[in-house]
């Protein structure tokens, strides 16, 4: 360390960034402490940013299909019939979002989030309402997609059926420390298993395909038993909706690119507005392949054994190497899906916190250069769900998707009233207006209607899934989201208060002191008290040691101990006879507190005994540290303990 | 609050007694505080002192035969005669410690409790050894207490067997909490209970008796299912010093009179005496009583009714009435057994944390006069026994009895070592040694033989008991014993180490402080800040304000407003690459340290906000509190944190 810029009396000491901390086992686990000049700045190709951004929206092809089938069996297997109609309104309310959101890219070129739309063009409240939204969603596509993919693999070892919630368990936690040790060099690690689960999936379902062409594809052999608890109820409205909207779960992470777009290489709107319609295309186009082929060998719809495991197995005749490899590819693209909110979890939630409404500290990068402490939260989040909904895909589906389309709602009415905003400037004319650049654009009109309609449509298909899945589970996120505004709001209340009440703006100075009244605690005659003494004789002349006596003997043989090494400092022994330590000690000090003059301050020294082991601490009084948690809350009144470490 | 003793610069603050403190959550639960001077000093006559000391060792006929049954029932109920010998063989070894005792009483008017016995002729390391067996037991007595008085509940009331464990810590939960009140009117509650106990289990033996001579006695009605694991074994030497061991079980108790002796009425070694002979009278009587009757009616041990229950309703031909207050009476008296150890616990730990083999925390008594924190640590560890031994008397008679047996032994020899110095003193010569005056007494041979049989016949005993149930949990306390007496030392050698360390004498004074070095902790410049600045101010003209900077643009607003506000105070940035918050600033009070002159101190100054709710904490990082842990065990630094509090 060395002063380098030396002005009005301010140092400031550089420190070279080479000169790395010392490793420690935390270090050990998630890597040496980043500087923060380390950070990337690296941009990304379409190719590239395909692969990192899509995982987690290619991944619900896993479950999607599989999802609509559990909904139409409580109306046999004849209703199965109904869900490549059904895939196919799904496909057509993907376009619609995406038309919607390929605007939002090319309006927002930093950052087109849900929540930077929503705050910049419709204010806090529904700002806060999406921030809501996408934190619960994100902590569900963590939950979602892990158990999904620890579903294929038992689907592939029966055995491992029992240990799922574990399995699953283990996996969150893994990826909490590789996303806490920071994921470097995540373009090319990412593009190898996004194509791999891309090549495998497509060959099977065009192998699929080709011998449905060719007369040659089998149902399902020895597919799993349908579990039907009732008996067949008829095909109503309701119930090709409620189906419906568990298919919806495929549009969950389509926002992931407008995320993402400032990591696109320049011109990067346009880069990233083409992959998104990529994505779309391919996602798409997977959803509906799957879904035909599962309806055409019969695919039963289970907890035990996925659709994907079972049209896999079907299309290769068996659970031999390709099964396996195409098994494994999916797996791994599910984990790479809730890899996806590992990043955009504490992302979001470090710009809330930056607004004001989610803790401070979430804004902290961690010594890797990531938010350590969202990370963390996430992880735990997650890892609570999947214990409570013991690793069902099925369960959590409810809860799932409500977010993503409350958030889509938003974001797109937040973009029309843009677009109404710039309809109503003159032609040429420029506005700052928080984050953006609003610019006269003469096809105003056409847009807002597009991302009207869009956010109409997320907006009916929310209140469908609301609705249709109001009892299995969508109510708890439908509590949870008013309450989590509340808390937000309550946070940057707090924090708005604080800011107010400390500000130095009109502030006068307080009163100047002019008395500095010391208290020192006696418990016994000793170095320690002695070392406690020197000290408090320093800081003030005006000195009262006070011994709080609860066996007259002993309080006799302080009084004679003090006069040998008090220094001449006067003592005061307050009688106890109820044996309370603390008790007498406030009434003491209370007392002062009430004679106080103005601008006088009180210390209270308290010799403080340091063992060499922690856990010696047992065998002392903790009398500080009850002593300050007690005065805590009183101004003017300052406890000091002097520590004296026994050698 | 009135000064009266003022002298030599010594204040003395007397508080009267009747100002008492407020009611609060505790005072509800365990009553309003008594002041010290409240100590009862009533004492007691021989009918009283019988009911107050006797119910631990009479309660322990209710199990006693019944776990000489239990050994013998693996030779088939034929074996069951052998009980009665063995019962007079224990009544014999009943007769000879009370002898032994008698004699120890006499010699220990103030207390003959075998830890002062043994640690006044013994030494340390016996005495330590009888500290812990006794403490050991004392925890025993209350598991096996509650566990007999439960057993006695579920044989009246079957239904309730499941849920013993349950009812058992509620019951140890319920005598601590009286504990912790304080039991001041002890002596006549203690005796109607005893009475009637005494009372109707003699009614039971009595009209046993009668009912056998005249030959109407019956066997048992509907007798319990006997537990065979394996085929009937031969009876054995083994099996009946086993059977023998687990019969011992009733003299566990015998020492209580011994401990209380000051509580008796003047003279009080005779009426103690008196008072144990009567005792051991009883004790002796119906635990033969029972064992006789309880082989005629052919009693069978059982886990799901107990033998005195069989014996009961034998008697009185079925559940009636009688049967069922014979029944209360005896779990009164069980959990009186275990209120019992709930007086000696925390008396015996509060004698050796005294003498600092425990914490020191031990010896202080609580608002109540009590030493709350022995009684809540055996309601801890007693209910920590019945969980992990379901409640079952048969699985914890094996720990029992051992600790009993070696204080025993260990008091007696120490009064034999006593006997034998008595008899080299001179006629007429008196020797005060530790507690106790030494004073030749020509009799001191038998008494020596007296009390060193005791101790013999006590030693062959407790190896009788470790060897025939070390495989059935005796081995736990063998075990446990040495390490608890390890663990006393460590405890001894830390408070000694830390007198010897603080020690005035020989202490020159340390070097006077010449320089007081203050470094502010400066996060950002508001109005808590400035008050601790003018804290910081007060104490030293030699302040340093120090900033750690994670974000460059942040600290240039820090630097600008401390231009204003700092009072001309430098201030020092320290760039923090890592993003590191107390790492940067502990290698800069590091650099200060070793630059440091003698006698001069370093005084941190950290504002510290105080938010209105404890949960505002959260909102907050707590960098004072990280910072006193880390810099704790430094020597000549103070932490101060300046609390402000936001109203």
């Amino acid at each position: 360390m060395a002063p380098i810029d030396q002005e009005h009396g301010t140092t400031v000491l550089h420190r070279p960034a080479d000169q790395h901390p010392p490793r420690t086992w935390r270090s050990w686990l998630i890597g040496r402490p980043l500087a923060t000049a380390d950070a990337p700045h690296q941009t990304i190709g379409k190719a590239i940013g395909l692969a990192v951004f899509a995982s987690d929206a290619l991944s619900s092809t896993a479950y999607a299909t599989q999802e609509i089938l559990f909904i139409l069996a409580v109306a046999g297997t004849a209703a199965f019939g109904y869900a490549f109609p059904i895939s196919i309104a799904i496909v057509v309310l993907l376009a619609i979002v995406v038309v919607s959101y390929e605007q939002t890219i090319h309006a927002y070129p930093n950052s087109a989030s849900a929540y930077i739309v929503t705050r910049d063009n419709l204010g806090t409240l529904p700002s806060q309402t999406t921030g809501a939204a996408l934190l619960t969603d994100y902590i569900l596509t963590v939950a979602v997609s892990i158990s999904s993919g620890v579903a294929q693999i038992t689907s592939a070892y029966p055995d491992l059926y029992d240990f799922r919630v574990e399995i699953a368990v283990g996996m969150v936690a893994l990826i909490m420390l590789i996303n806490l040790r920071g994921v470097k060099e995540s373009g090319v690690a990412f593009a190898i298993p996004t194509y791999f689960f891309l090549m495998m999936i497509f060959m099977t379902v065009i192998t699929g395909l080709v011998r449905y062409l060719t007369g040659s594809l089998t149902g399902v052999v020895d597919p799993p038993h349908l579990e039907l608890t009732e008996v067949a109820q008829p095909i109503t409205l309701f119930l090709i909706l409620h189906a419906f909207a568990s298919g919806t779960t495929a549009l969950t992470g389509v926002e992931a690119i407008s995320d993402g777009v400032p990591a696109f290489k320049e011109p990067r709107t346009h880069n990233a507005g083409i992959t998104l319609i990529w994505m779309a295309s391919i996602l798409g186009a997977l959803f509906l392949g799957i879904t035909f082929l599962a309806i055409q060998i019969g695919a039963i719809p289970s907890e035990s054994e996925t659709v994907i495991s079972q049209l896999v197995r079907t299309a290769y005749d068996g659970r031999g190497i390709l099964y396996l490899v195409t098994i494994a590819s999916t797996t791994i693209i599910l984990i790479m899906a809730a890899n996806t909110a590992y990043a955009d979890f504490p992302r979001l939630s470090a710009l809330m916190a930056a607004d004001g409404f989610l803790p401070r500290q979430l804004t902290y990068r961690g010594s890797r250069l990531v938010f350590s402490r969202g990370i963390i939260a996430l992880g735990l989040l997650a890892s609570l769900l999947i214990i409570i909904f013991q690793a069902s895909v099925t369960a959590l589906i409810p809860l799932y998707a409500i977010g993503v389309f409350l958030s889509f709602t938003l974001s797109q009415a937040g973009m029309a009233h843009r677009w109404w905003k710039i309809g109503q400037l003159a032609p040429g004319q420029e506005v700052q207006e928080r984050g953006s650049v609003l610019r006269y654009d003469p096809g105003w009109r056409p847009k807002m209607v597009i991302n009207g309609f869009g956010a109409v449509c997320t907006f009916i298909v929310m209140l469908i899934f609301a609705f249709t899945k109001f009892v299995h589970g969508a109510w708890i996120v439908l509590l949870l989201i008013p309450l989590l505004v509340m808390v937000l709001s309550g946070i940057h209340r707090h924090y708005q208060g604080l800011a107010k009440r400390l500000s130095l703006r009109n502030y006068q100075g307080d009163l100047r002191l002019t008395r500095h009244r010391v208290i020192l605690l006696v418990g016994g005659v000793h170095q320690g008290t002695l070392a406690a003494l020197r000290y408090a004789r320093f800081l003030s002349d005006d000195i009262t040691a006070v011994h709080v006596s609860i066996n007259p003997d002993e309080s006799q043989r302080i009084r004679n101990e003090w006069e040998k090494w008090g220094n001449g400092v006067r003592i005061v022994i307050l009688e106890s006879p109820y044996r309370l330590l603390l008790e007498p000690l406030l009434d003491y000090i209370n007392d002062l507190d009430t004679r106080r003059q103005p601008g006088e301050i009180i210390t209270v020294v308290v010799p403080q005994f340091v063992p060499r082991h922690w856990w010696h601490n047992l065998l002392h009084t903790q009398t500080a540290f009850m002593l300050r948690i007690t005065l805590l809350f009183r101004p003017g009144i300052v406890i000091t303990d002097v520590p004296y470490q026994v050698e």
